[in-house]
Order: structure tokens, then C-alpha cells, then sequence
């Protein structure tokens, strides 16, 4: 009898995982239940606040769990919240073995480990732990800095333009790119914008389908600046909620946003608002479309970020890169120095 | 007995072709004997401007040409020039067949697929016509229009800047970026910079190696701009000739620079030459650096370029993309329309 691939395991653990919502107030979570032979007897994944958590969902599903060994994303909670210790629900179901990703950093979760090491379960830490680590880094960090967590669009030319002299924008990107804007903008909690964004452009800051239609979900829409604004601009239509934010100050924004219960931004424009979050260090993901395209000119996608020298260079570690249409699709993080 | 497989016949004759100097009074060209079973027989190339073209390089290597089928990446020329014309040359050889990839469109070349008939050689064209075209590019644009094949040039962060507010830029790109512009400036006949890139930076303009010495071949460098620049700047060390041409219209270099023999240029900086030559539509090529940096402020590669409304953006095709150590290289020519 071999050794289950743990590894193999753990990757479609980590597929079910992203099945849960992506910016929630708990993190994505996938669990596994597997026998000796490594064969998969039953998959669970946390759904949102309130309901059972990954473990609990895949052991709700076998009848009996004894002996088996759970496949678990993230160290199993050892904490009665809204729902119970998921370590001790392990234990009573009488699993032998608990193999998991990464370390709950959280203080009061913490611990799962030695609870289930003290009962006697044998515990395999750390498995595909950077792929299980940069799975909840959107949760841990809007957990540990106590505010939301901020994705910074844009879409540019090569040449770092949002639009040519005289403002017009339409369309730089592809279709493609367009789609999958909105597509994320639908999975967002808020999506941020200045006040000459919203005026000038008259953008409505919704997520709408490539029909046309409103998805679903749609973000609370958040306009940042002191300005009074015309109620006739089209953020202000009744397709989404819409707060405006009178303040230039990108942390007062984040914890205003936070109170509200916020936990994941994204922040769509315009350069201004955009670089004054880069220029704060609040920013932890870009989303950069760049299209084929030269403008030159004026209006650039980032505008002063503080960096007068090139020691200061903001430098990114580029985590996936696609082509949609003919356009480059870039996500980035700020390189660990 | 099956027929042979011209493409992938044609496709080892490109190979060839590209040991042909890359920016030559003629063009890249390759070429096969093949007999009938499209075993490779002999193969030829040309090795530049009073060498042998490339069908009589393979011929020279067999004994006896009769029966055989030539595969050849352009059309044999027709012409009489520094050598002989190549169709004749192939119809004295017995050559049965000559298979083509793209006909010559120059003037006094094209033809050969008449002569060649006319003497009862059978001919096939067109065969990986597109790939066979693109090689001749530069060749074509010098040729047709009596002016060098011009690439523009610039390493930037992903928001489309060259350097920090104070102008500081070393290193913006990696180790492996800059080691691929200097082998690309070792194969080109001149390197165009204007006058504050030379006076600011102290620019070199040199082919340099990894291990800082020369490459073998220097560029002519060409500094363009009216001022009057001091003797000890960098530019006019010993290392490589030094010209400066004191205008600032992109065509009179052009034309200054082909009358000397300059078949193709690579303009290396700043913002403001770049974006005069892509202005006036002197932009057959781009190469592009992308660092996945950040810098925002003024000092962006490209300035204003023409482009009023977003109807007029230069969209471009990209031809090629590769990465190069964390950093993101891009070849592009304007999208034919
Ligand atoms: N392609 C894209 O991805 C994209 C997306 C969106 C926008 N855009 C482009 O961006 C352009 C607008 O850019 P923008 O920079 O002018 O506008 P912006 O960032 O949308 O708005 C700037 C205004 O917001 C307020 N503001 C909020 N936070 C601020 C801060 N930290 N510092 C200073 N002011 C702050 C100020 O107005 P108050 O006076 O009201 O306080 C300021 O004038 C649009 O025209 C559009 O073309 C491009
Ligand atoms: N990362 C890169 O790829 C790269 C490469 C090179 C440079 N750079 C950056 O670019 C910066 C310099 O850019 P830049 O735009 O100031 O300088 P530039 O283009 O090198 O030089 C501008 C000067 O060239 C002359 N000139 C030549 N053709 C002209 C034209 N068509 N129109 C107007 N002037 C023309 C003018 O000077 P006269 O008064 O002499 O006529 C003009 O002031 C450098 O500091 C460097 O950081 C970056």
C-alpha cells in the first residue's frame, strides 16, 4: 500500500476552497476526507459566515469518520465562534490523521494542532503551504490590519494611458478584458472611485453581464472626495447602493469602510484616488489591463506615487499573467524584501 | 512514395535564412536541395551583401544539382546584380523544382517564377507565405522605402515610466533585459539617441557584453539634436564612430543615414525623439521592456505622440513576448488595418 499523495490531495482541497467566497469574513476554506488508499471519500468547503466550516461540511457527508484522514486547506480552528471548534469535531468523529496547508495566524483560531496532536491524532503541517498561504492572504490581511482589503485597477496602453489628450476612453481594452472587469467587480464587496472619475466620466460603477444586465450581486459603490455632486450622475442610479465619502484620505476611507463590515475594495479609478492608496502602502493587489495600443499624452494611469528616487521603485511580484482578446492581463502583489 | 512535407521543409530553410545578417543590403534568405523522398541534400544561406544568395550557396555544396527539388524562403531573383541570377543559375544546375515561400516584390528581382517555368521548372509557391514575408520585413520597408527599417526602443515600469521624479533610472529592467539590448544593438548598424539622453545620462551607446567588454561590431552611433555637446561626453569616446545630425525631423535622419548605407536604425531614448519618430509614422518596430515596477511621475518613455481622440491610438500587433528574467519583453509592429 503506498503513501497518499498528499500534494495531489491537497491541490484539489485548495480547488474547493476557492469555491467559498472569495472576500468574506471568514477565509476560504476546502477539506477533504480520504482513507488509506488516499481516495477520496468526501469534500467540504466553507460557504460563508454563519454556516459550517470546510471540515464540517465534508464530515456532515460520511456516515461514519472514523479512521479516515482529513485533507484540510487551512489548520482546523480550535474556537467556538458562530459555529464549533472544528478541531474537536475531528477528534469526536474519531478522524486518525489531519494533513494541512498552512498555520491559522489568527490568536484566537490558533492551536488546532496541539489540540488534535493531545487526543492523539496524528497532524502533517505545512503541505503546499505558499499556494495554501496565498489563498487566505486577502482574509488575513483585512484581519490583521483591520481594514478591507484593496485591489488597485486599471486599464492602460502600453504606453501607461487610461485615455488619449481629450479624455476619450472608449474603448481601450478588449471585450474580453471589459468582461472580466465586471465579472470581478460582481465578486466585490466596494468598488471606490474619485469624484472626477464619477463626474467627468459619468461612470456608473456597476457589474453588469455582457448582455447588458446587472449581475446579480452588486458592490456597494463609493465615491471619494469633497465635492457636492449632481444627483443625475449615473452612480447615483438605483441599480447598486452608493455612499460618497468626503475626505482625500485613503486609510479614513478603509476604516469607514471597514466599520461598515467591508472586506475587500477595489479601487477603479481615477489616477489621483488610485495614487494616493499606492502612495499610502495601501495597496495590496494590482489588476492592470494593458492593451496594444500607444496614446502618449497626459493622462497617465498613475500619477505621483512619492517615489523620487529609483531605490523607492514600488517593485511587484506579477502572480498571474493572461491574455484576454488581444490585451495582457497582469496580477501583482508588492515584492517581500 | 510519399510526398515530401514542403512546410516543414520551408521551415528549415527559414532557420537558415536566419543566419543571414539580420539588417542587410539584401534580405534574409534560406534555401534546400531536397530530393524526392525530401531528404535535405545540401543547405544554403546568404552570407551577406557580395557573398553567394542563398540557392547557390546549397548548389555549390553537390555535385550534381539534376532531379533535385529546391526549397527557397523567396522567390529566385531574376536579376543580375554583384552575383548572377539564381533562377538561371537553378535551371543550369537541372533543378526540377523550386519551391517557394513568399514571391520578391522589389522591382528588378521579381520574375523568377517566370523564368523558371519558361524553362519547364515546375514551381510552387507561397508555401508558409506569412512566416516567409515577416523575415523580409525590414528588408522590404528599407527597400521600398529608401529609408533604414527604424525599431524604437524603451525599458519601463509597468505604469510606462524611465525613470524616478530626480531622473535616476540604473536599474529600472534585469540583468537579462539589459543583456539582451546589447546584443540587439550588436547587430544593428546604428544607434539613434537625442541630445539630452547623451548630455543627462552620459548615455555610451555601446554594444557592451555580460562581462563589460565590447562586442565585436559597434552600431554607428548618432546623436540627434541642435546644441552644441562637449568632446568629453561618453558618446564620443573611442569605443564606436559618432555622428550628430543637427535637426529634429526624424525623415532628414532617415534619409542622412541611408545615404551613408544604413539600412536599419534602433532608437534607443529619450521620451522626446521616440515620440517624433512615432509621430511622423517613422515606427516600424517596437521592443519593449516592462519591469514589474511601479514609479509614477513625470519622466514617462513615451510623450505626446499625435493622439487626440481615442479613434486615433496606435494599435499595435505583438509579435513576439518573452519573459526575461522578472521582466516582460515585447515586440510589436503597428496592426495592419
Ligand atoms: N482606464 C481606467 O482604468 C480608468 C478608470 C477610471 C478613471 N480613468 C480616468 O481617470 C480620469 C480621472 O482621473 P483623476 O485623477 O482626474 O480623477 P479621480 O481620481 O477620479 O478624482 C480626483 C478627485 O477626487 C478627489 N480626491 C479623492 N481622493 C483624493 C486624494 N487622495 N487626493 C486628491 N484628491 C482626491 C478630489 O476631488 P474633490 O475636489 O471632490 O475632493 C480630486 O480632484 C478619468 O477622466 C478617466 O479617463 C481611467
Ligand atoms: N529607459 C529607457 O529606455 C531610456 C533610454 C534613453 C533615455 N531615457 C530617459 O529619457 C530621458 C531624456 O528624455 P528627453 O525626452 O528629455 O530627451 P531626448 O529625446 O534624448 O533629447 C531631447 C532633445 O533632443 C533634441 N531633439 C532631437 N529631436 C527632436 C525632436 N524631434 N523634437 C524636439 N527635440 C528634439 C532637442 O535638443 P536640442 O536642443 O539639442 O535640439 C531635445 O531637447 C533621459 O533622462 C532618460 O532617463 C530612457
Amino acid at each position: 500500500m503506498n503513501k497518499p499523495d498528499y500534494e495531489a490531495l491537497m491541490l484539489r482541497a485548495l480547488e474547493l476552497a476557492s469555491l467559498s467566497p472569495e472576500y468574506g469574513i471568514n477565509p476560504q476554506v476546502g477539506a477533504l476526507l480520504v482513507d488509506d488508499n488516499g481516495k477520496i471519500v468526501a469534500e467540504g468547503w466553507h460557504k460563508g459566515a454563519g454556516t459550517a466550516h470546510a471540515e464540517v461540511d465534508a464530515l456532515s457527508k460520511v456516515a461514519d469518520g472514523r479512521g479516515l484522514t482529513a485533507i484540510v486547506t487551512l489548520e482546523p480552528c480550535n474556537h467556538t465562534g458562530r459555529t464549533g471548534p472544528c478541531s474537536q469535531a475531528l477528534i469526536d468523529a474519531g478522524v486518525k490523521r489531519v494533513v494541512f496547508g498552512t498555520k491559522d495566524p489568527g490568536k484566537n483560531e490558533g492551536g488546532g494542532q496541539h489540540t488534535l496532536e493531545a487526543a492523539g491524532v496524528e497532524v502533517i503541517a505545512d503541505v503546499l503551504q505558499d499556494q495554501a498561504k496565498a489563498l487566505i492572504r486577502p482574509w488575513l490581511i483585512s484581519k490583521t490590519e483591520n481594514r478591507p482589503y484593496v485591489v488597485i485597477k486599471w486599464a492602460s496602453s502600453l504606453d501607461g494611458r487610461t485615455a488619449a489628450a481629450d479624455g476619450t476612453s472608449k474603448w481601450i481594452t478588449s471585450a474580453q478584458s471589459r468582461a472580466d472587469v465586471h465579472l470581478r467587480r460582481s465578486k466585490s464587496q466596494a468598488i471606490i472611485a474619485g469624484t472626477n472619475t464619477v463626474e467627468i466620466d459619468n461612470a456608473e460603477l456597476t457589474a453588469r453581464q455582457e448582455d447588458g444586465s446587472s449581475y446579480g450581486s452588486q458592490p456597494l459603490r463609493v465615491v471619494v472626495g469633497n465635492r457636492q455632486l449632481s444627483k443625475d450622475l449615473r452612480v447615483f442610479n438605483d441599480l447598486a447602493e452608493t455612499i460618497q465619502l468626503k475626505t482625500h484620505d485613503p486609510k479614513q476611507v478603509l476604516s469607514q469602510l471597514f466599520e461598515r463590515g467591508i472586506r475587500q475594495v477595489f479601487v477603479e479609478g481615477g489616477a489621483t484616488l488610485e495614487s494616493s492608496f499606492i502612495e499610502a502602502g495601501l495597496a495590496d493587489e494590482f489588476l492592470i489591463y494593458l492593451a496594444p495600443k500607444l496614446l502618449g499624452g497626459p493622462r497617465t494611469a498613475i500619477a505621483d506615487i512619492g517615489v523620487k528616487h529609483i531605490s523607492e521603485s514600488i517593485d511587484l511580484e506579477v502572480f498571474e499573467m493572461k491574455q484576454l482578446g488581444a490585451d495582457l492581463m497582469l496580477r501583482a502583489q508588492k515584492k517581500e524584501s
